[in-house]
């Protein structure tokens, strides 16, 4: 028997009608050109987005047809992320980051028809358009000395009708193609639907995830084209919190915490990491910053306490994939844990976390039986949520999907009785040594916490007598230290056995990064045959 | 184009699955025949209640036949709203406060298949037995001098399979049969589904909403049968808060609230203004109440006063209705009411709040025209969502669907700019006196803040001169006052305008009230008539 309710399709434009309507007067900040803030309301992004959207129609664009977007963290970007989907079109944010052979790459296989360009970025965008002849592009947030190129963005939105309603008839419409960061291979996509988007919103959106109120300040220091910014600027917005929109990369990060009372604000570690000096310097100037999520990778301990010691901000540790949404895992510490001592409360929060409402996690072995969640099993994090893929744009089922329709992430974990997750590594990237494996992933972390590494990275290479060894890669921050390696053998050695211990340490001026900022493991190993043929 | 994402269907299973896999340690307290307190944890409920969804299936109920419960607020009912829905089946809580003869009605109306009663409560339902003869009925929670009943429910349990496994396929079956009030005609059946359910859940998740937390210890005084008790039993178990059952008429609500530190509590207004001088004198006692979520009825300015100021315990005051799952609105401060007087500031919480995310409201007059929220226009407030009727129970569409898919709520409201309602009164039981209109509503709400007072009603009769004059109906807690009815007069008198005074001051002991703990004006105009042709 079906129910009697109103089967209203679940979309994004349930976020930006209740924003405009109830949160009218709330505002988005971002960085204008000229470097100045540049603010306006919800009501005026609402009707610039309506605007949008109907150019976007008249532009001819498709149903289902997708549009690019070369561009930071700015409202006018905000504007894309609801103005192309409520128009029926897909948004495809492009990494910035890749090279432009990657990038002309995915455009083909995305097949975008446009693609809006951040005009402040214009000199890396020049390098791709050899590579994408024919391919419209549409430009905005031009400073004034680029008066050469013509900002046809706004001259859009001028001549498009104020009039525009949407029409989303099925919530499992594509609404945002997202493309992994293809550590394991070649980057692959993610096509968002309205309904697992507006699910994540909903999710994230509880009190024990990132908890967001209209009281809020949030400033989302993840690019848009990290699986959509971590949903962040939809979670704010269906809240009424304030928006700051900015990029990691920004200098002034700080002032502009300080300038707009952000209460929260999200971004990988390594960039809390670099922000720690000025914080600790500037604690008086942000006091209205209360908690920070962080992703991406894992948090270590260490940085958890000055947080949460040292700056009194919250540490909320969260672990996802772009197949996710991305969330799936939030590390928040449980009523039980209150009375146990601020050591024992930061390993906790160091943990990968407990499944969010509606997410399901599973541990399995490599012959598929499920294990059980005891904290000492290592098997293979399989997922399955309402916000999940089940299979990658244009590539159709693949081995990602057990038979019984989990997704397999890929990575090794624990998963102790309270149901906090802990990875231990990829599955792929265990060294075997000898037939035992050894996590370069728990070696990176030990190396971390040594106060002369500033990043690392351990690979295994062939070994004649082992199978495999694992090698070193370090960057320090005084390159005039003597006998490093002696040093860094001496640390590893308290916490492991004999033969994790790297056999060689190579000390490097800075780690390899992929596009989306991790670890570039193909361009290490390129490195390191260098070194060992040298 | 369709996305890529996983179509799981939005199940009420996934909150139990969340509730034992991550938070199986938590607790369930309830109230035992004996006068004890029951308690067990989740990973207990999650095992008796598979097993319960066996039975149920054994039982030969098939796949969206209809199951009452007759029952007050317990662990076993609780794993009833679980284990027949997971089944396949439909629940349908009944009101134990209706009479046999309505209750008869509905029971042939919902064609329930069976009634788990609740034990304690047994000597009602034989009343009803007479009836429903030939529907099967289940006793569980019997007192040890009911022996002469046998157990059955427990032997149910014993006897079925430990490994049941769910197969909701279709998010959109029926999950759950609630009757609406019935306050203004013959009360009618709205059919929840699990998609509705679990978006609800959702939804009053968010921080600012409910906000409950897995620190929380959650006790909703308000009955399953009052649509689905708020959901607050679901929304507690996904972020995994300790429950505490029991029912708004427990003599001894302070000491369970003292003894299972309660943190959140739930119920409608005349609970809570009954509380209040216990609640001062034993405030000592319940230091871990933090919050109370107020609906059903309006949360008058005085009392959220005394709860915030004396009490120092957070009201949030919602409206809803058994079609809306049931939470439409809630009224929480915005930030910037943060700095207005505490006058001010409990005057916003007075008013039936802005719509939750995932809400939307609209106003309109007669002619269905929109009307702006401006806070002066008052109209018909229609409301949309994905948990929210579209029809009712085998009466399929009827006239309270407007051609564009809202649902009329027969409510009369202002909305301010802020998006805040308030509800100025039913649009069928406004007085028109004259050719003007007076609220009852308004009337009632100025009666309550006298302190001779202890509810009222008012209610327009006919009148040759007129066409309709109010008369209101008054309890007093002074029964001696005299000159009560001027009192009262001139009480009124300094808020209204003349025409608006009730024509008569009516004095009864207790204000007659349906089943739903509502005011019953067709019983309070019988007792008019008998007053009028004396």
């Amino acid at each position: 028997m079906f129910g009697t309710m109103m089967d209203n399709p679940l979309s994004i434009t349930l976020i930006i009608e209740h924003a405009n309507q109830i949160h009218g007067e709330k505002y988005v900040y971002s960085l204008s050109p000229d470097g100045k803030i540049h603010n306006y309301t919800y009501s005026n992004l609402y009707s610039r987005t309506m605007k949008l959207a109907d150019a976007i129609t008249q532009l001819g664009i498709q149903q289902g047809e997708v549009i690019g977007t070369f561009s930071s963290n700015n409202h006018q970007h905000l504007e894309l992320c609801f103005a192309i989907p409520i128009s029926g079109s897909v948004i495809h944010p492009l990494n910035i980051k890749l090279s432009p052979v990657q990038l002309s790459k995915i455009i083909r296989e995305a097949d975008d028809k446009i693609i809006f360009v951040d005009g402040m970025i214009y000199d890396k965008y020049v390098n791709l358009c050899n590579q994408i002849e024919g391919i419209y592009s549409i430009v905005f947030n031009l400073q004034n000395s680029q008066n050469e190129l013509s900002c046809e963005y706004e001259k859009l939105l001028t001549n498009a009708r104020d009039n525009y309603t949407t029409d989303i008839q099925d919530e499992n419409m594509a609404m945002a193609l997202c493309y992994t960061s293809g550590t394991n291979g070649e980057p692959k996509g993610v096509l968002y639907t309205h309904r697992s988007m507006l699910l994540h919103t909903l999710a994230v959106n509880q009190a024990d995830v990132f908890g967001l109120t209209e009281a809020d300040v949030v400033m989302p220091l993840v690019p848009l084209y990290h699986a959509m910014g971590w949903g962040l600027h939809y979670a704010a917005m269906f809240v009424g919190a304030d928006l700051v929109l900015t990029d990691p990369i920004n200098q002034h990060i700080i002032d502009l915490i300080a300038e707009t009372k952000v209460t929260v604000a999200a971004g990988v570690p390594t960039l809390w990491k670099k922000l720690i000096p000025e914080l600790l310097k500037r604690k008086n100037d942000v006091p209205s910053l209360q908690r920070i999520i962080v992703g991406g990778e894992p948090m270590p301990e260490d940085l958890i306490e000055i947080y949460e010691k040292e700056l009194n901000i919250e540490i909320r540790h969260a672990w996802g994939m772009t197949e996710m949404s991305p969330t799936g895992t939030f590390s928040i510490l449980k009523k039980k844990h209150q009375k146990l001592s601020d050591e024992e409360k930061y390993k906790i929060k160091a943990l990968q976390g407990q499944p969010i409402p509606g997410v399901q996690l599973r541990l399995v072995d490599e012959n598929q039986c499920i294990l059980p969640n005891d904290g000492i099993c290592v098997g293979e994090v399989q997922v399955k949520s309402p916000w999940t893929a089940n299979s990658y744009f244009k590539k159709g089922l693949d081995d990602s999907l057990t038979k019984d329709g989990w997704l397999r992430t890929g990575d090794l974990a624990t998963i102790n009785e309270d149901g906090y997750m802990k990875i231990v590594d990829r599955s792929k990237s265990l060294i075997k040594s000898g037939g035992e494996s050894i996590s370069p992933m728990e070696l990176e972390a030990a190396l971390l916490k040594h106060p002369l590494v500033t990043d690392s990275s351990v690979v295994g290479i062939s070994d004649e007598k082992w199978g495999e060894r694992p090698i070193a890669v370090v960057a320090i921050s005084d390159q005039d230290s003597d006998d490093i390696s002696e040093i860094l053998r001496e640390h590893l050695s308290k916490d492991f056995p004999k033969f994790w211990i790297p056999d060689k340490f190579v000390i490097v001026e800075k780690i390899p990064k992929t596009g989306l900022g991790k670890t570039d493991k193909v361009a290490i190993r390129r490195t390191l045959d260098g070194v060992f043929t040298k």
